[in-house]
């Protein structure tokens, strides 16, 4: 995988120059494709049977005939110590499915050991033994251990935990252990030694689901919440949408979008979050609310929305007493306020922590807490004015450091702009010790082709998450820093949900690896975004090494392809306007400039990229001192974010010798290349999996692969037309005028909330 | 079944007052219930697996054991004569999935007959057989001919047809024959005997889908055209969507919304649409398209939309070439114009007619036609006028007969108003002699509860489509109307699609049987309400009688009973504003006066109804002379459809002995009881179907009764209001206060398109 900038950034100083060759390494090795072998025609058989991606990772095929007799003497019964809950009983059933899929025989439920069961077991019903319970203890209230081990006498699989919760988890830990392949699936079956305790407490899904069932910036139908069927209709399909969820440990679900509406807070739709959380509860998901900050205003139950007016903070108080009676564990509240026209408290000249702290206050005797966003930025004061997007986030939110409350987590985007194909990591982290932070990462792929280009997103949040950001020294990881390194401010994890109404919940089934990585990730942020392609391809699509390590080689060169063919060389927000899809590179006339991606690449005769180095905008000074001092510098500067922090003359030299113009171009072919190669990838995997599935997403890869080059050509003969300059030689002159390209219209194109 | 007015009409003059007795007789039959005995075990345990309804009625589920046995001596293998096709290729296709399903063992295609063999032929394949030729002759270019037969010295079952498509509408006749349960499925094995062609050439499912993939006035989910991933790729979704309606006979999909957009005649959309008519093709299905009257106009291509202007039919005559040439096969347009604010031909001040040919003469070299709505009304011209909005549409169009092309086809709702629980046979039926007529049903409840109230709605078309319009004597139905019986313009029948993206197609399982039975009545207009019901509960539910029948009994009483609580004794329109959801009589201050509900009840301390006898609007004159005449009167007009057509005291003295308020008091708890009867019917059947789907309807009835109470109680507290009545004695006083009612709000109600 590549992720240049978390090299750097670690390793600092000594292989700066060397990242810039290094950088592309693992790609270009990606790029070298293994053969896949023919299938055998009994095995095309046996796999032919249609599936329609509603399973997800969770499909329990059989496992190899030599593995699944194995597995069926290790699975005789379940047996479950101690009290029963309704959160056991769904890890019994997930084992019972699970295991009745793999092995090809469900185990009955027993009530005493014998060898070949599986027990299920908190630890305080375990038998007494010191050097098990050290382990349990160190595991925590979510952690779970799976070992092959004698109890009572019998060698049973025993899964333990301190908590059901933990149980569930080490169930779902278990069945994804056995699905590995080969070695692997051996080993689970045999000797399983699993332990595992997550790293952040808070690993959520955020819905920019609205009332009305539309999503904003989805792409998988509408959402999956029936808000008008809830709460008397409960569709089955939020049970399967907790049991993905816990079996990945994410552990809270914000039900709507950051783009509130008064009315979820309305008794109707507190009634319809309960009956959700009726269902989720046992898979240990919390419900939370995105809040409007004007609500109280808006339902004319408050003569303002100020948060230092006593009787907006009473309201809060009694709407926070009025959840609670009906949703006991609560997860709190999600704030979008002072962004993008939403109302908040510097309406009324108060500043975010005066607005966060306020809800914070009527959360807490509830154990609620406040996730307040720090996605601000303003229009400019004065026309023409030159205020930097990406450096008002920090701008705004690092003088707050320490003025929160203890249950306010600020939430901070991965990047500093809006989760373009590649952005450096957000300059906040780090830089708020005294606060508690959170990741937003964006699972939707608002910004890279929607569901119709495959781009697995592991390598883009593994690279935020192990983005060293210097801060306090060596070795401070975001991932260390959300878990609270600094100083104790533990924070955590949320994604912007991908799930849709969508049989196959993402609307392609290569989403869904986004989803699964994103959950991994927040349970582990240290693991490697290869590792949990390949988890997934094994579960999804087959343990079969000519399958899993195809697909696994497809995803990882995937978003390096999109960063490629949309906004190589960290150029940013070229996208066309409101809907986010196709190249729009000239737009320049939106109502705010800073809406225009002619703000954000300033191409134009003298050369190309925005200058946040001291001669401009200086924004890459909000970063720690060491990595700050290289950003000043192109020389030092990661080229994959080169354009994102210097403007540069056309024939700028880069490291290949070739000049910045061909070096762009250069870019823009591979990434076309790539996508050609993934469709070719893919006609290779295909014999070998379903048919249903293998077609669509050849339909997809091969629409991807045109858009690629719509992307390129209308790119290159924009940034032709800005810069005078001829094509390098060999590159293939652009399919149409560029008036072609600019006359292009999507009325209708999805993910408007 | 419940079909009074259609009684009426056909036996005037002789059992007019006995109609009023008659009426309720069914009903009160069906409520009198048999009990359903309690399942034996195993056979719960053998219905238990999980169904989620996206089968359709095509589950094809094991038949018992001794049916199975026979069914599979007779289906050894499938023989094609004569030259392969895509149509014969679905055929072939859809047997092996249900005789494979049915007989527990799928066909072997095979090249000759042998005992056994299920033969599909054409007739220029069959050997000769004079008798058989001349059937087939009879049977035109649709029908089909199922028969146990002697072909080449061997029994077969034979399907034969003169074309390809009435194979396939054969092989899904005999499928359909062959899950009748018990003794029909026995015959159908033994001796099929299955010979039909339909009454009318067009039978067309009506969709409000948008561009946008949302739905006007749609409760499941959203467009299943996936207009954004079109022409690229294709959701085998829409095979399967294909099978259901080829199934049923229905022939044509008209795939956007009558409030169309200028867009969807844009090349990109036109290759959408090309994409999907290539896959329904093959299942006979051509598509069609809505259009906005004003399209060239919009899309800057002509300077007006004025029909009798050269460079506007020239402009139309270029897109119906360019949209053959991508669609060879394509049926033609559907118009909404000057109708709710749409654009049409009276903004230049021409007519319908010269609309509609001008867009006619654009298609007919290519064979298409244009369907155009004569669901048109206009606001009063002065304030106070009273314009009567059921009146407008004859007034428009009567005297418009004759004056329109060949292919044009006038669409006409099944009632004067819009789609009300239940209305009086549109008056047109009948009035157009020299013009060709379609019926435009609505099959989605946008007036009837959602998809979350169960109301089947093969009553109301029947009683709509038997309906006599004493047109030229006694004896012409609205079905012999639409067929062209009184001067041989043949029309057809359409259906506003109740079908989305929710994986049962239809929001809720019992909402499939509505697209069943309109597109069983639209072959055969002729067919019974109960007995489609009978077909589609065998299939979709079980052919077991204890199952089948129950459900029969419950879909039989359900629409009269959402009659009863929303809108009985021929009230109507009295649903909340926009989305149409619950009780809002009391509407009054909305921009057009008939868009209230004032506008309709009028009721006052005086009385209840809308006067449209000859003191009144006198639309009840629009119908046939005899019709007419009863009409008139409240005494022979049928009570059902009293308050349609006049306005009566509250004193009124009904047949029954009541008083007017008394009776409607009285209706609106029937309403409600039926409801609640409803709710205890399906807890009898709930037993013997699968959990999923059985729990999911339970939960749907539960609220239903919820809200028919709502219903009753806002409507009975709003009339007591504006009557100054008290209560009829015994009746219970409705929960809340008026004001209650009054306040409710529905901000996210689904359908708005």
């Amino acid at each position: 995988m590549l992720r240049p900038f978390a090299l750097l950034a670690r390793a600092l100083p000594a292989i700066v120059l060397g990242s810039l060759v290094l950088a592309w390494l693992p790609a270009e090795q990606a790029r070298a494709q293994a053969p896949v072998p023919a299938p055998a025609p009994a095995q095309v058989q046996a796999q032919a049977a249609a599936e329609d991606g509603y399973q997800l990772w969770l499909r329990y095929s059989p496992l190899p005939a030599g593995l699944r007799e194995r597995l069926q003497a290790r699975v005789a019964t379940i047996v479950q110590l101690g009290a029963d809950s309704p959160t056991l009983r769904a890890a019994r059933q997930e084992l019972q499915r699970g295991l009745g899929g793999l092995a090809g025989r469900t185990p009955a439920p027993a009530v005493a050991p014998r060898a070949g069961s599986v027990v299920l077991a908190r630890a305080a019903d375990l038998p007494p033994s010191p050097a098990r319970e050290a382990q349990l203890r160190s595991l925590g209230q979510e952690g779970y251990l799976v070992q092959r081990t004698r109890l009572h006498g019998v060698e049973v699989t025993l899964i333990a935990a301190n908590t059901d919760i933990g149980l569930l988890y080490g169930s779902f830990a278990w069945l994804r252990a056995l699905q590995a392949g080969a070695a692997d699936s051996l080993a689970a079956i045999n000797a399983p030694a699993l332990a595992s305790r997550p790293a952040l407490p808070r690993r959520l899904l955020d819905h920019w689901d609205n009332l009305d069932r539309s999503i904003e910036r989805g792409y998988a139908g509408q959402s999956i919440w029936n808000w008008w069927e809830l709460p008397d209709i409960l569709d089955p399909r939020y049970t399967d949408y907790a049991r993905a969820n816990a079996s990945l440990g994410i552990n809270g679900a914000v039900l709507n979008n950051v783009n509130a509406k008064a009315e979820v807070l309305s008794a109707p739709f507190i009634a319809k979050a309960a009956a959700l959380a009726a269902v989720l509860r046992p898979y240990g998901i919390r419900v939370y609310l995105s809040v409007r900050w004007s609500t109280p205003l808006e339902l004319h139950e408050t003569r303002n929305a100020d948060p230092l007016d006593p009787a907006v903070a009473a309201w809060w108080q009694r709407k926070a007493d009025e959840i609670y009676r009906a949703i006991p564990d609560f997860g709190g509240f999600l704030v979008k306020a002072n962004s993008e026209g939403q109302p908040g408290p510097q309406d009324y000249g108060r500043s975010h922590a005066d607005g966060a702290n306020m809800l914070a206050r009527a959360l807490a005797p509830h154990g609620g807490i406040v996730m307040w966003r720090a996605f601000v930025y303003s229009p400019p004061a004065r026309p023409g004015q030159m205020a930097d997007r990406a450096a008002q986030a920090y701008e705004q939110f690092k003088r707050l450091d320490g003025r929160f409350e203890r249950n306010v987590i600020v939430q901070v985007k991965n990047g500093p702009i809006d989760f373009q194909p590649r952005e450096p990591v957000h300059p906040l982290f780090g830089a708020m010790p005294d606060t508690a932070l959170m990741m937003e990462f964006q699972v939707t792929k608002e910004y890279l082709g929607f569901a119709t280009h495959l781009a697995y997103l592991g390598p883009l949040f593994e690279e935020a998450l192990r983005f060293d950001t210097r801060a306090g020294g060596v070795g401070t990881s975001v991932a260390d820093v959300l878990a609270g390194a600094q100083a104790g401010h533990v924070g955590g994890i949320a994604g912007v949900a991908n799930i849709g109404s969508s049989r196959n919940w993402t609307g392609a089934d290569f989403d869904q690896a986004n989803w699964y990585a994103f959950g991994r990730l927040a349970w582990d942020p240290k693991l490697g975004s290869a590792a949990i392609a390949g988890e997934w391809a094994a579960q999804t699509w087959s343990a079969d090494p000519r399958v899993r390590d195809a697909v696994v080689a497809l995803m990882m060169r995937s978003r390096e392809a999109v960063v490629d063919y949309m906004t190589p060389l960290g150029l940013h927000h070229l996208m066309g306007t409101g809907h986010h899809h196709g190249p729009a590179p000239w737009v320049d006339d939106l109502e705010r400039p800073d809406w225009n991606p002619t703000y954000y690449h300033r191409a134009a005769r003298d050369g190309i990229g925005f200058d946040r180095s001291a001669s401009g905008s200086n924004a890459a000074a909000q970063y720690a001192p060491e990595i700050a001092r290289r950003l000043q510098d192109p020389a030092t500067t990661p080229p994959e974010l080169l354009l994102w922090f210097h403007h540069l003359p056309w024939d700028y030299r880069m490291p290949s010798g070739r000049t910045l113009w061909e070096e762009l171009v250069a870019h823009y072919d591979r990434g076309v290349a790539e996508a050609a190669a993934m469709q070719a990838q893919w006609a290779r995997i295909r014999p070998l999996v379903d048919p249903r599935r293998g077609a669509d997403v050849a339909q997809r890869l091969a629409r991807q692969h045109a858009e690629a080059q719509w992307w390129r050509d209308a790119c290159v003969a924009y940034f032709q037309q800005v810069s005078g300059l001829p094509l390098p030689p060999g590159a293939v002159p652009p399919a149409h005028p560029l008036s072609y390209y600019q006359s292009l219209r999507f009325p209708y194109a999805p993910g408007h909330g």
